[in-house]
């Protein structure tokens, strides 16, 4: 079934030619690629066929269902906006299983924790296989070689670009909102489970057949801000809750405390300095992770002593970003989506806190996007190779563990900086080759560790700019040798078979690699 | 060159069966045509061939055009949200006239009188045709039979629909925009030229294969509010001045002093309350004409006087209605275009001020619009007839004259009133059998004039809430006696040929009927 020709793609890695039934461009080189054709379309409606009166409340999700006509094979998207506290997508499946419809794709924008049972409706057949990213337990099921399709990881431009280029045409979205009014106008930034951004949902509601609004705070029209229009949705389902809050976004936003960590964001907070990237009107984006909300304190920091102000910085947004945007130290905030309480706060009522969507933001297949204009971009990743290629979908044992988020589509920012500790639980992350390709080397321009900074040697400008910095840069090598005598050499070779389960797609849909099978 | 079958439609009308080429389906009833596919859809492009850094300026109009491939029979749109006070949409093609580029369609949202000199551009074969509201100077050289193509008058939702459902293929959409960055995001509540909204062109930035905004009023990355998104924009140019900020808003909105005008609004306000429409949550929408205005006054104090207060009001929006939404008589203004200066402060600061488009609030072949909900709206017409046809595109000579704006989307109010003077300049407008069909009567339910309100015999639950009201509530065929004793008769008949120069659109892009050719 997952039996497929593998082709050596640009980056010399071996990738299917066809994906679930589908023909495949195997990864040309950046920028290679040139897409042809027009975009895809839903179909056209007509106001005759909807309520003049605006209300398109049914009874329930299986009554949403039903009139959406969802059958065996179709492909069913919901967002991953509500996180790990997510009540929708479980259920929208679950009232799928009741209903006897088998072989769906799941096409989710991310997978959580809290959707481990869909192993169980995969089981019964209900769910045919998942595109979108598989974490924690759902990655390790697709490693093992259970799903029945493979997995197509997608980063957060990937995923508008498959949809908006017609490579994945979705039958039925389902998108829990945090507010909607009878229409289908739906927000995130109201409401008890008030998540902050839509945008995740936003391709899904221009491009679906049929799309369901479920709602456990429904107000009268008009909803607004509509970050979800009505006029792209069907039928609207008032349910008692969507989620559970506390797991939707964080109270508080943690620091990390860990030395060696804290002086990786003092390094990367330095070298964005000392760089001369910041200066008045720059723009930056670091994500919610420890080390990076630790860079934006150290930057703060800094930006406070020269007196100096960005004109926007990227969320996935925090406390932390927040404070920036009030103290006038930004004149915006972009944000994909809010982490914590304090950005879903700042959205609702900030009008300089801007909700973006993967397609201002990410689509490569765009007119241009928000991602190349961003002046320093601060990652993670799990590994890299001494030619800056990266890994963030596997460990060192090729399991698959982590979605690629909009870690790809960051790469095209002006620097690309990759914050990491030089080694976890005793693995070194500086390897000879990683064992998943999810970023080309090309793109990624410093690699920051507790051990020092190491500048991709393409980047001879910022090499020239550091001349006088008294911050620890080091060839990439030396680095990756350090660590290797204190820990006793490279890591462990990742044990897996010749069996495709799942491909990393590139940002233009292209097959940048492949995640194989593991040994059992 | 005009020559095509017609045939009769649903409302009676003779219309042709071939407009500019194109095979055309007759109007068959309201809700009775069922559109079929999918909707059109640009080009994919990438990133890869937009500038990293999202400077996408060029020098001059002219760079743009070139780099877009303008060429012979192409179709160039424009906005007109700087109404009489446009100086991009004719620098556009006149611009196209010095690179020696010949027949083209254009494609306005809508024309005003500054546009006359387009019809130079027809004398010179520069311009083929226009598909889009012909008022003054352009309906009078369409009636004549002068334009090389046939004339289409769509209302705001029906061009929509029309570029949506792929009607009316857009080449280059030229975008004037108040403010923009150089990536190409742009709005209309800022700059020296500000207009309020830009909703007349988002539909233009979606569909057209190559778009070009133009400002003069440019702001460094990102330009917020986004109304237009610069990932659909492919080059900005900057220029001097994109209007005449003295025509594009007037600094005040006249309400009127005519007596007969007055009682028409007053009566209107007193229907609006003894119908039962004016209570908690109600909407309403009307015009910037005089009589809406004054009628909104009216309601305005039948509303306080009661302790009354809206849900939502649908813009154009003038003072008046932000005075109705400061004072808290109204939750949110949803505004298609603002009237004048207050309008624009308003929508620029207050988020209850929120910037609608065709697509929210008028476009048929969505899964609903907004028109619908509204509970009641007030317009205007050049004539009606007994069974409450009316017509707004010609007087009772039928010379083309006037663009249908949102007339036609608006009719599908819960409650719809034509507000109208008896007779203009000594000719009656409760005729036999109106000159042109712009609404069917089926819609229309009240028509309110200074010697009395007619309400139509199929809404027996307007007459039945009615009883007890003091309004004189006459039918309209005694209103129309009174008239024609008055003014000693019915009005001349049109003299027209049997030769087609324009067609009306109904919402669903169907023909509703035909402007003829006058006799020389």
């Amino acid at each position: 079934m997952k039996s497929s020709t593998l082709v050596r793609n640009a980056a010399g890695r071996l990738v299917p030619t066809e994906v679930n039934g589908k023909a495949q461009v195997p990864y040309q080189g950046v920028g290679a690629f040139r897409p042809e054709g027009r975009k895809a379309a839903p179909p056209i409606r007509s106001c005759r066929d909807y309520p003049p009166d605006g209300d398109k409340r049914v009874a329930d999700l299986r009554t949403a269902l039903e009139r959406c006509g969802l059958r065996d094979g179709m492909t069913i998207s919901t967002h991953h906006h509500l996180r790990n506290g997510d009540r929708v997508a479980l259920e929208v499946l679950r009232t799928a299983a009741e209903m006897g419809v088998k072989d769906l794709m799941w096409f989710p924008s991310a997978s959580f924790p809290c959707h481990a049972p869909v192993i169980e409706l995969m089981e019964q057949g209900v769910v045919h296989h998942i595109e979108g990213s598989m974490n924690g337990p759902l990655g390790e099921y697709t490693s093992r070689g259970k799903m029945r399709g493979m997995g197509v990881l997608r980063s957060h431009g990937g995923r508008w670009q498959a949809v908006q280029d017609g490579e994945v045409h979705i039958d039925i979205a389902v998108i829990a909102a945090p507010a909607a009014d009878p229409f289908g106008n739906a927000n995130g930034v109201q409401g008890p489970s008030a998540c902050g951004s839509l945008g995740f949902a936003l391709a899904d509601s221009l491009y679906a057949d049929h799309v369901i609004v479920v709602t456990d705070h429904l107000v009268p029209f008009p909803c607004v801000p509509w970050q979800i229009q009505g006029n792209n949705v069907d039928y609207v389902v008032v349910v008692d809750s969507i989620g559970d809050p506390s797991q939707i976004v964080s109270g508080t936003t943690e620091i990390t405390r860990s030395p060696d960590r804290l002086l990786i964001a003092e390094y990367v907070a330095r070298f964005v300095r000392d760089a001369g990237i910041m200066k008045d009107g720059f723009s930056f984006q670091a994500g919610a992770g420890g080390i990076a909300l630790a860079f934006v304190g150290f930057l703060k920091e800094l930006m406070r002593k020269e007196g100096v102000k960005a004109r926007f910085v990227r969320g996935g947004s925090t406390r932390v970003l927040v404070e920036l945007l009030e103290e006038g130290l930004t004149d915006y905030i972009l944000d994909g989506q809010t982490f914590d309480l304090a950005g879903v706060a700042s959205m609702a009522t900030n009008p300089r806190h801007v909700a973006t969507s993967p397609f201002t933001s990410y689509n490569y297949h765009g007119k241009g996007n928000f991602a190349s204009m961003v002046d320093v971009v601060v990652l993670g990743a799990t590994e890299v190779d001494l030619e800056f290629n990266a890994n963030v979908n596997t460990h060192s044992d090729g399991i698959l563990l982590h979605g690629i988020g909009g870690w790809q589509n960051c790469l095209f920012s002006r620097c690309t900086i990759l914050a990491l500790p030089s080694f976890r639980d005793r693995v070194p992350v500086i390897v000879d080759r990683v064992v998943t390709l999810s970023g080309p080397g090309e793109l990624i321009d410093v690699v920051v560790t507790e051990r020092g900074l190491a500048v991709n040697p393409r980047r001879e400008d910022l090499l020239e700019a550091l001349k006088g910095s008294d911050l620890p840069i080091r060839p990439l090598a030396a680095i990756k040798e350090e660590i290797e005598a204190i820990l006793g050499g490279k890591p462990e070779p990742a044990r897996l078979t010749d069996e495709p389960v799942a491909v990393v797609k590139w940002v233009d849909g292209t097959v940048l690699d492949t995640i194989w099978k593991v040994e059992e």
